[in-house]
């Protein structure tokens, strides 16, 4: 059966819970289409997520990777385009770093693409009337350093895996503490997630 | 029983449904707190709104009016303060009305007060993890027509009645053609309302 | 000459400016149209800004009142059509007050309308191409009291005066402190109000 | 003498201006710091605008090259920090086209990064009090591919010549005919150009 790795971050800037962590936890160790997920928490740590995600990588060898982060304030589930070699950082990470404008990878390209469908993805959210769109810039925080670690590792290992990261929104609960901000249920997230696994062949 | 009329908007302004009468029809017929719930679908027409609205209250003898509305741009469930005696529409009505500052009532009151406990139901869905606010304008539309009017209709009748109208965001289907707007699910919005009358006496 | 008074507030909020008083300064002792403007700063402190009001409205009786105070976040020049009844303050004041739904006079009318030309005020400002609009609500703080208590006082007073109020955005400098925020130049404010002035008889 | 070439699109997306044309007549054959500027109005056509940029460029032989572009709803001068070697048009051209998921340079690396020093530019802007951001996304239309094809020409061709893009917001009297967007006047748009073309040595 082919395997697919699912990660989500811990909670950071302040709020208790991370919707990625418990997107992940409620898919692991299921079967979605033709894939076994695999799960795996990172910690919200520049280095450190990349260097576990590694770890696990080289370690399950699933056919793709799904890296899944939080953005607060946007309203749906968006497929990242592109990751860029650059960390640049608003807020501190969870251990207190703030990278301002230092290369992912010194000497690595200046971006990678998402290895993952995302147009159809997103189309087939759509189809089942779940909020999605492609986004054209996945920050410079530890959610780009991540997807550009990924992706760096895939093409200089020579894999033939797929990689890419997702933005989800906040979960309700979370948007009661940011007047004005949009958020969706952990269930319509679960199902966006879901069906994009499905359409992976 | 006590007894509560919660009523819904017809699909306007392009939509193909109307989040307000998709939660009034879950709603409708069944036990919430010590209220049985009163279903009634209303035109989004300026004018015959407000008559179907009255006619069911003097046939139903409600204790409590809930009207709904959708809020299309909204991120969360919004309890509205205050009903203002004017019309004032950026487009069309269902009937192709667009009234341009005038009364609702002719020489009424300047505006209404809800009297629902806005600020408790507010707490009540916070406490739950639902995204709500309380609204300072229920807009110059169809929505604040029905909320004057109802509360005209029981000021002047003298009625004990306590009515209010409470504002809702796209569902995530609708969403998708507006990008960018917010959305909330169905069943987030039912257990909201749910919860909005449980606190009633 | 007719005489229009023209208030500004102070900062609030923790801002080091506030548009309102600028704007305001830049107009008093100036004659706009058939108009000697007048100009008085308000302390932003509930309570103490109505007073202000009314003790230089009875000292240099106005033809017209027009209050202004910034709304943070706006885009454009808004001029409110109603006042409410109602002080209900998210943030404390200068004075550390916070009151929470109390009214701004017990026993006073649930609502006051503007009594400017608040349409064509905007119409005229579109056509100089200043951005503006008619706003349903002046919020629940400083500045809905303050219109509030205007409006009640022209009306028990018997006076023949108008009053209104208007909200202007944040200025160029004040959006640096407020990602995302819209702003507005100092000098298109002033053009914005000079214009709203001339059009008034 | 230094040269800098400074250019403009032509209105789209049926807007009947593009402040990026205004801003770049203002300042064209001025001098700004130790620059000569030399002004192109370009086409909104996708590779229509590269050519002309190109053919300018091996004619004037610049310094510096900044391209200007209007991103309608965005609140302040922004930045670009990077190019991505992709057209993918949500609205056509002013000639139809509308490409989707295609290469601005087929073979092209996926990214290129500005060259000019973007953040000592906010820094300066905001020194003056002109609303600034860094952009992390020059999005995937005419304004992306040019960038692009900027960039990879100066690569390609081994100049020294500096190269970035700045997008501006919409103009007031713009801002008019779109509800709740942002605007900024072309004289605060001016200033923040010439600031940002002071510091460059």
């Amino acid at each position: 059966m082919k395997k697919i790795l699912l990660t989500g971050f811990e909670p950071f800037g302040g709020e208790r819970i991370n919707p990625a962590v418990l997107v992940m936890e409620r898919l692991k160790e299921r079967t979605v289409g033709p894939y076994m997920v695999e799960g795996l928490e990172l910690p919200t740590v520049f280095g450190k997520s990349v260097d576990r995600l590694i770890e696990a990588v080289e370690l399950i060898e699933p056919d793709v990777v799904i890296c899944l982060g939080q953005a607060g304030g946007r309203p749906d589930i968006s497929f990242e385009r592109i990751a860029i070699n650059v960390n640049d950082a608003r807020i501190a990470d969870n251990e207190g770093n703030q990278p301002e404008d230092t290369p992912v990878v010194p000497g690595g390209p200046t971006a990678y693409w998402s290895t993952l469908p995302i147009k159809q993805m997103v189309a087939r959210l759509h189809a089942s009337g779940i909020p999605a769109s492609v986004s054209d810039s996945a920050g410079t925080f530890v959610c780009n350093q991540l997807f550009y670690g990924l992706m760096h590792h895939i093409a200089v290992s020579g894999k033939e895996m797929r990689g890419g990261f997702v933005h989800i929104p906040y979960l309700p609960e979370q948007a009661l503490e940011h007047k004005g901000a949009p958020s969706m249920t952990l269930d319509l997230m679960v199902a966006g997630l879901e069906q994009a696994i499905e359409i992976l062949e």
